[in-house]
Parts: structure tokens; C-alpha cells; sequence
């Protein structure tokens, strides 16, 4: 391919707009360019990668027997309906009416559109298990689109969708999509972690995500150096110390005129904010809840909704706190609380001994508190707190540090959800009607565009992996209006293409600098300059990692090229 | 592939409501599920058949340096007010808005968007030419979606842009694609002509469609019997007989009472309706025009609309016709007609003598008008007529005849439209800044499914040209629960993988009827029964088009494979 004909509108200068170094590259490099907020062109270079990727995904996908397909991507906001997510996807969703005022979603995912179309066929135990998947654009109306392809508006997706008739067949489709979704992302050479994931809307019960590390990332992984433990921070666990064990003391009254905060307390009374019983009022889907905690700790939404499997969680309002709870802002306690209020202890209080606790009434504190005196039945903990840095990794292997990821992938076991929504059932080998068992399965193709880049770049420009990049080899004479030198750059590129390689001339009247400068903003992992030597046949290969050179006869040429591409 | 995995729906009834053999069969052979009016699945078969058509595609917009790459399908509605599509597109535009209240529309075509997006870039002639091109989803909000992908909501297209500096340059492109786009067709061994198109809404000045023929086409094609010429109904000229010169007897006028209707005068005048000159008043762009025509034609709407330059046309209504034409609805005449009026005279007038023509009185026309009664300078003919069958073709060889076709690609000379009015400009050769000439070019991906399979089936299914038949090869064992027979499939299905054939194995536990229906139903060009001869490594080749058969030792296979399907 002519570069002249390639249109690779590059820039001198890094648009102001762009703050992730992804995005700030593919607008120089002229790999995209957006068109409105969150909906970007991929320009011939961006594109040839995605269908770098969408090949290797082909292949991946074609090992493990899963089919492609295509929906279309306007979808009867009935669908919608009846499964749920017309209302918790929300404003999410990108809503239109047709002609004849008819409701339509553009589909961000395809559950409800794939159970709805296999449901009438998918009758019988004997034509599952079944796998499909498609590589489609998809919307979602992001409140704030940004990082370029990172979060957008219309993003390109593959997503996969299993349908089984139990669980052992669930299983083995998941780890299947799982071990080849280490392979894609592996292929890509990119830095990830994959971690136990919010299942979130998808109303599943088992997920993993896969998270590439980067800065700029919108996800915080809390991971253990020593082992496999990966987490988002939603989801992290940890095992903390406990504090050293006391002789249980006689629990008294004291006053704390005016004392609201934990820090507050801890100062008013000199006790250790860890020997303080936290007290957080919450209203679960309008049940009140009292979540108990170690008051060095704080409450974690995610963990919290999972455990009320509610849907929405919001802290109670003062009002609520007085007249739903019976008690006082900053002085609320489980002691003495109405049976209709449910009390959440967190497992960080597990062993507390003599602990400072609320009275539900104003100014005053229990100090030397105990769990006897708050119930005769042994205290149920759970996990709803949120892990720190430095604490012990649950599987006691190594400690836990943050990092921030870019969400890539993610699979999830759906179980019945969505078929018992849309009643898409199959009849078992006693020919009893079941719920099939669904699975789903996602890569975010577009944003993977910004995961790569994000790790493969230098100060000048981007550094592709060579499975990847646009083009495998760029060719630029220092003047192609030199006729020795045309002469031997396109001898040069027919060599190569013979062997099946990508290759980009540059066959533009520019200045080598210039020409130079955009062969490393764009990425290609070999430069081939031909110079004043191509008299004599020889051109100078550069490989974009290193920096390194070395000059090579043409007879040499398709060698050296298959050596050094097989080290990128 | 196994069949068991693929998911593919065979219906043993034909769907009642759908009237097309290709919906028909694309159903029930189960390529396709509707998701909505207009909105289908491709199945994994139909997507397979899609990849094949983009291949081909790519291919041939690779040897003319067209370059892939992908635009956004939400595009800002601002850009199509630019144009001024966003109100000539009118209903037919799908139209949302994001949850800010910004409009958008889904992309039904994107001469605006590339126009705008280019225009930052293409700023000199050194830069041009440059041709992008896309495949993608489109989205056209149809009154009155039918026959299944042949008029959807959501299709596929190709879509091509090119920009140039001059119109030479548009030229060599234009020519190119059209060369491209006859590869194409031919490669997917489509009949079909290449007509001269109506530019419609694009506002070009020169087009080509190229239209399959098929009955259940939308367009009426006339084309010459003994040359090439070929063109829409709205569009296609001819040649007529002029009747006889007579010498010009004095104009008189004569009663007409209650006489409105060309069959009425002709009646009670005793007239060919030949010999009388009709009068349409229309309103075009609200300026009144008055179309004169042989009495035995009818007005082309299309015709009058290109040759007056108007957006829009209706008839006036009798209201009109008395207050703007001062005249009578079935008697109206061009005679004393005010100079505000505007007159068409149709080229069917030519030579016409001794004619009867309305006096704008009611009740009453002339007889024996001749063109001196009614002005002094020669009148200027057009042609603004709808051609009827069986005149002479215009380029003199051969005679008219009508067919219907469905319009499977389009190639347009934009000129400057897009660029005027979204300002995308680029400094010539001296400097001076012009408007970058462009051209669109289109192929319907999906709408060509439905062409390919109206012109190839047959009563048990579809009969698909070997290059883009969902696979190439189907290898049917009669029992593959057999171990001689599973052993000897596997075996073959393996030999033709290793020669890069597509291959699908019926692994189901189904009756040979059952088996072979559905492989003749989906078409695939060549099936291999493994039965009872397997013990002998004997396979049956069967042949979709011609149902010949031939038995093949497992040896003789391949080469026998590579012969047959060269012959398909």
C-alpha cells in the first residue's frame, strides 16, 4: 500500500482535548477521529488492527466451536421489557421511535436478543450445548465519554453467548472461553490481570474479568504480589489482624456531648478508632439495614448489595434515622434496635474485645461494649468492607497492593436468568421442560485498541506488537523521486508481499525527518530505509523497540526480516 | 464445522408470510430470523455467506487503492441539516436523541460524514486522490419494510467515497469502481444490467445503477432487445413514430360539453387520442408549470422534476388551476397562457399537425391547432415522457422491453454538493482554494442475498455459486453413530480441510431423508454421502446444480473435489 493513498492525516501537535496517552496517539497518528462525543472513525490505520484482532478472535473462537453470527443492533424495546434492563440499564440506553412511534433500544449487549431468536429452535437437550458470537458495533449513552475509544458511545464488542442444559456443560463452555481468552489477550502481548468481577446488571452469579494494568485505567485491582489474587476493590477481600484479645470489662455509659464522627470519638475518648463499633444506617431497595463495622474501616456498596441481593442501596437520611430507626445521627447502635431493622456485622469486628459503641440517644457511648451484651446468639459476620493496601491476601499468600485496569473481558455464568425471562426452555432427557442455561461472554474490541497502546508506547509514538500492527514493515526511501532508489523500494515491497507480509511505502515528497518522525508515531514494528546505498543494493533495517539498525543486502533482505519479526 | 454445532434452524414448512423465494427460502433453510419489521439475525450460515461477499469485495477495492476503514452509525443531526438531507430524507431517517437532548440520526449513508471529517486533512491537490471505503450496518426507517433483506431497516452496505482534485481524476476513479463493481457481480454470477440511474436525493449529475433482474425486483428496467442500452423506467428514453405530416387546415374552435378526459374527447371528437396535445398543470416548488404531451403518453415525474430542478412536484389542484392559470381543469391550454406560467412541451409534440388543444374556456377546445397558432418562434422540445414497451430503443438498435430488477449497486459523480455545503476545500496546483470533487459508491451486502438466491434455486432449496456458498462442501455419513462411517468421514472432512476447502459434517443422528433434504435446502455445491461403501473407503459425490452423481475412492477425492467445483 502507497502511504500517499493510505489517508494517515498525522498531527505535529498532541491535541489539547486528549488526557489519556492512548488517545492522545491515535489522534496524532491519525488512527482516529471523532465525529461525536464517544463515537469515533477508525481511519485505515485503527482499522487494519481491528481486524488484526477480530482474526485472532476468529481463530480462538473457531477452536473452541463457538459460531459467528450478527444481530442487528436497533432492538424492540420490549425485549427490553421483559427482561428488566429497560430500567436498569437506564439512561444507558440509547432510546429511539420508529415512523410509526414504535420503541427501540440500540443494543449495548445481546442477551435478551440471542435467547429471544434461539428460543424457538433450541427446544430439545439434544441440540445443546450451543455457542455464538459477533463482532458488532454497540451503544451505550455514557454520561461522560472519554479517553477516546477507552469509554465510548459506539464501541465495537465481541460477545458470545452459550446455551446449555446444565451446569457441568456451562462449565466446561466457560472454562473453554476462558483459557481462550488468555490466548487473545496474550497473542496482544498485554500486562493483565483477570479478577473475580461485580456480575453487576447481568444478574449473574460467577464472573471473571479480565483487566489490563494501566494508569490511566477507570478500575482499581487490589492484587497480592505473591499469588494469583486479583480482585476489583468492590469485590477484594483480605485477612486483617485482629487486635490482641482483653478480659472482658463491665460496659458503662459515658458522655460525648456534641462527638458525631468516629474521629471525632476516638479523640474525645483517646481509644483507637479499631476499638470503636461503627454503626452505618442504610436503606436496601426501602428495607432499613444497620451495617456494623470496625470504625478503621468503611462500608462497601458492592459487597453490601450483593449480600441483601438488592438493587439499590442509599445511606438513610436523618429523617429516616429518627423516625424509621429510632435513633440519633452519630449515636446509632444494634443495642436495644426494633426486630424489623436487619443488623449487617462485618467481619472486620470478628474478636473485639471491650469496644465503644452507640446508645441511640444523643451525647452519649457505651465504652467497654462486648457482643454479649449485645445478643446471646453468636454473631454472624460477613464481608462489606473495603480492603486497604498492606493487608494479608485471603489465600494468605502475600499482601495486598492496588493497581488501576482497563476492563477488556469478562464472562459471566448467566445460569437461567435470562430464559426464564424470555421463556426459553428446552425439554431434558426425561423429557421434563428446563430453563436453558446461559452464559455470556464479552471483549471490548475498541477499547482494547487504547489497552494496547497504553502499554506499548515511547516518546515517539506508539510500538506495536507485530501480530498487531497495521502494517508489519514500512518501507521509506529517503527520495523516491531518486529513480535507482523507486527502483529498489518497489523491488523491496513486491519482495515482501510475496511473502505475504504487510507493507507500507512511503511514497510521499516529504523530508526524511518528516518521514521518519511519523514511522515511529504510527508504530510499525520495521523500518526499511533505502538511501544513497541502493545503488549497491542495500538497505538499513530498523526495528522500532530497539532503535536498533543494521544494513542488509536485498538478497539478504526477506531473512533478516523473518528473524526479526519472529523477536518483536 | 459439525453440523450439530453451527445452529442451523431448518424449517420443514414455508413461512406464510413471506412472499419472495428468497425470504422463503432464507427462513425456512434457516439463514435468517426476523428481530423486528426489517431487522433480521444473519445466522452463523448467512454471516458466513456475508464474510465470502466482503472478501470478494475487498479484493477488488484493494486492486483500484480504495482503502477500508469504519465510521460511526450514531452520526450529529446537525451534519445532515448542513446538507440539507436531514429534512429531504424526511421519515425515512431513523432519529434519536442522547440523554443531553443532542440529536443525532442513524447513518442510512456518510457523504457527510466523510466529507467532514476529511476536510481537516485533504487541503491540497497533492493529496488527492483518496478513496475510503466502509462495510457496515445502515439504517433506513422504511414505510413499509418487505421481502425479507431485500428492503430492511437494518442492512448492510458497501460504501465508497472518493475525493479528487478535477474532474478527470473523479473520472478515472468512477471508472475504476464501475470496472470493480462488474467484477463483483460477475464473480457472484449475478444477471444483471447497468442502467442509467436517477440521481435522486444525492443530487449528482451522473450515476449508474446496476440492477439484478428478478421478478420480484422493485424497479421496472427498460432495455433495448439488441444493444446494451439499459435504464430505469424514470429515466429511459426511446424513440417514437411521428404520425404523418399533414398539410395545416385553419384552426377552429368546437363544443365540448362535460368532455375532461383525453378517452372522452377522443370519443366524441372522433380522434386518435395521438392527435390531441394533453395538458398538465403541476405546481413545482410552488412555481405553476404547464406540461403539454401527446395525448397517448403520460408525464414521468422524475424526468420533469431533473429537467426543472425542483425538490418537489405535485398536480395543482382545480383550485390552482383557476386562480394561478386562469383556466378551466380538462380544457386548460397553453394558448393566451400569462408569461408567468412556465411551458413544457414534451419531444412526443414533435411534427404533430392538425391537433386538438384546450381554449382555457370550459366546454370548448380548438381543432386543427398547429404550433404557428400558437407561437411565432420554434418551439423548444423536451423529453419528460414515460416510455412504453416495444418502441424503439434510443440508441436506435433494437426495440424497448420491460423487466424487474433489484437495484444491488449505485455509482454517483457527487461533484461538488458535499463539499460546498460543508466547506471542504484544498488549494490547487496555483493556489487558489476549490472545492474537492467527489463521488459515492454503493453495494447492498445484505440486498444482494436476496438477488443471488432469486436467480439461483431450485424447487428443493438454494443452488449457491461455489465461491459463496456457506461451505463448499458437505460430507453426510448416512449413520455417523457407525464407527466405519464416522471413521471414513472424519477422515475426508480432514483430507479437504488440509486443502483449504470449507467444510460442514452432518454429525446429527438424523434419517438420511431428513439429512439430505436439508443439505439440498441450504445448497451447499457438493455433497459426500458416506454410507455403506465405506468399508471400501467409498464415497458418493453428488452435485447440488445438475443432482449428477459419481462414486470416488477416498484417494480420487481431492482431485476429483478440485475439478467439479472449478466447473461450478
Amino acid at each position: 500500500m502507497k502511504q500517499s493513498q493510505m489517508y494517515i492525516p498525522t498531527l505535529k501537535q498532541t491535541p489539547s482535548d486528549a488526557e489519556a496517552v492512548s488517545h492522545q496517539l491515535m489522534l496524532r497518528a491519525g488512527y482516529i477521529r471523532q465525529v461525536s462525543a464517544g463515537a469515533y472513525a477508525f481511519l485505515p490505520l485503527a482499522w487494519n488492527v481491528v481486524r488484526k484482532i477480530e482474526d485472532t478472535m476468529r481463530t480462538e473462537m473457531e477452536n473452541i466451536d463457538a459460531v459467528e453470527m450478527r444481530m442487528p443492533s436497533i432492538l424492540p424495546a420490549d425485549l427490553w421489557k421483559e427482561s428488566g434492563r429497560y430500567e436498569t440499564y437506564g439512561d444507558n440506553l440509547f432510546k429511539l421511535k420508529d415512523r410509526h412511534d414504535r420503541e427501540f433500544v440500540l443494543g449495548p449487549t445481546h442477551e435478551e436478543t440471542f435467547t429471544s431468536i434461539v428460543k424457538e429452535d433450541l427446544n430439545s437437550y439434544k441440540k445443546l450445548p450451543i455457542v455464538l458470537y459477533q463482532m458488532q458495533a454497540k451503544y451505550r449513552d455514557e454520561d461522560r465519554p472519554r479517553y477516546g475509544l477507552l469509554r465510548g458511545r459506539e464501541f465495537y464488542m465481541k460477545d458470545a453467548y452459550s446455551f446449555t442444559a446444565n451446569k457441568e456443560q456451562l462449565d466446561v463452555v466457560f472454562n473453554q472461553m476462558e483459557s481462550a481468552y488468555r490466548n487473545i489477550f496474550d497473542a496482544f502481548d498485554l500486562n493483565y490481570r483477570i479478577i473475580i468481577g461485580d456480575a453487576g446488571p447481568m444478574g449473574g452469579t460467577d464472573s471473571k474479568e479480565f483487566s489490563a494494568i494501566a494508569d490511566i485505567g477507570e478500575d482499581t485491582i487490589a492484587y497480592s504480589d505473591e499469588s494469583e489474587y486479583s480482585a476489583n476493590l468492590e469485590m477484594a477481600a483480605s485477612k486483617i489482624k485482629q487486635l490482641p484479645a482483653e478480659e472482658h470489662q463491665p460496659m458503662k455509659i459515658v458522655d460525648t456531648p456534641d462527638v458525631h464522627t468516629i474521629e471525632a470519638l476516638s479523640q474525645f475518648l483517646d481509644v483507637d478508632p479499631a476499638k470503636i463499633m461503627k454503626a452505618v444506617a442504610v436503606m436496601a431497595d426501602d428495607q432499613p439495614v444497620l451495617v456494623m463495622i470496625r470504625g478503621d474501616y468503611q462500608v462497601n456498596d458492592v459487597k453490601l448489595k450483593n449480600l441483601l441481593k438488592a438493587d439499590f442501596l442509599v445511606e438513610a437520611t436523618p429523617e429516616e434515622v429518627a423516625d424509621v430507626f429510632k435513633s440519633v445521627p452519630g449515636f446509632i447502635s444494634p443495642m436495644n434496635m426494633s426486630d424489623k431493622i436487619k443488623v449487617v456485622y462485618d467481619s472486620s469486628l470478628e474478636g473485639l474485645d471491650n469496644f465503644v459503641l452507640g446508645t441511640n440517644q444523643a451525647d452519649k457511648h457505651y465504652v467497654n461494649a462486648n457482643f454479649e451484651d449485645l445478643q446471646k446468639d453468636p454473631v454472624k459476620f460477613n464481608d462489606v468492607r473495603v480492603v486497604k493496601e498492606g493487608e494479608q491476601s485471603p489465600d494468605g499468600k502475600g499482601t495486598i497492593n492496588f493497581t488501576r485496569g482497563i476492563e477488556i473481558g469478562h464472562i459471566f455464568k448467566l445460569g437461567t436468568k435470562f430464559s426464564k425471562d424470555l421463556g426459553a426452555n428446552f425439554l431434558d432427557e426425561n423429557g421434563k421442560s428446563q430453563p436453558i442455561i446461559m452464559g455470556s461472554y464479552g471483549i471490548g474490541i475498541s477499547r482494547l485498541l487504547s489497552a494496547i497502546i497504553e502499554q506499548h508506547n515511547d516518546e515517539n509514538g506508539i510500538v506495536w506488537p507485530a501480530n498487531l500492527a497495521p502494517f508489519q514493515i514500512h518501507v521509506v526511501p529517503i527520495k523516491y523521486k531518486d529513480d535507482t532508489q523507486k527502483k529498489l523500494s518497489d523491488e523491496v515491497v513486491q519482495l515482501l508481499k510475496d511473502q505475504g507480509y504487510d507493507v507500507l511505502l512511503d511514497d510521499r515528497n516529504e523530508r526524511p525527518g518528516v518521514k521518519f518522525a511519523d514511522s515511529d508515531l504510527i508504530g510499525i514494528p520495521i523500518r526499511i530505509t533505502v538511501g544513497k546505498k541502493a545503488a549497491d543494493s542495500i538497505v538499513e533495517l530498523k526495528l522500532r523497540k530497539t532503535g536498533e539498525t543494521i544494513e542488509v543486502n536485498k538478497d539478504e533482505l526477506v531473512n533478516s526480516v523473518k528473524i526479526l519479526l519472529k523477536n518483536q
